[in-house]
């Protein structure tokens, strides 16, 4: 069984509106020195798979089909062994 | 300048229905051998601070006064210059 971690980033150049209303949110609190504040999704999940190869191509399938939009997000993942 | 990558996640004890939700989907692609999904969040934020220190300390505090629900959620970040 392998564990996969895998985080789902909105691309630089697209707004944030979740991100800008945490900021204010921020800076409403005191804490005016917080910038640029963004907002992703971070998965884990688990790949009942026989290899660490097979692993990855599950979880780089399911990000790509399932987790991430093509159009505006990317994804990163870190897989570990249990 | 520091940058921070914080993951808030759900407690383990805490049942997360958008996993749930996003497991069926997995399944439905016909990967069958997805397990145990859980939705957190990532959240990326610079701080304007004078030392890593003092960037420890306001992600942290923001972390818990804003980011994470103390009742349902964990939450852990790592920080690096720019």
């Amino acid at each position: 069984m392998y564990h996969s971690k895998i985080l789902v980033t909105l691309r630089q150049s697209i707004l944030d509106p979740q991100g800008k209303a945490v900021e204010h949110g921020t800076h409403s609190l005191g804490y005016e020195r917080v910038r640029n504040v963004r907002i992703g999704k971070f998965v884990e999940l688990d790949v009942d798979a026989a290899s660490r190869e097979e692993a990855e191509k599950i979880t780089k399938e399911v990000s790509e089909k399932l987790l991430a939009n093509p159009v505006m997000e990317d994804f990163s993942f870190t897989i570990e062994k249990k």
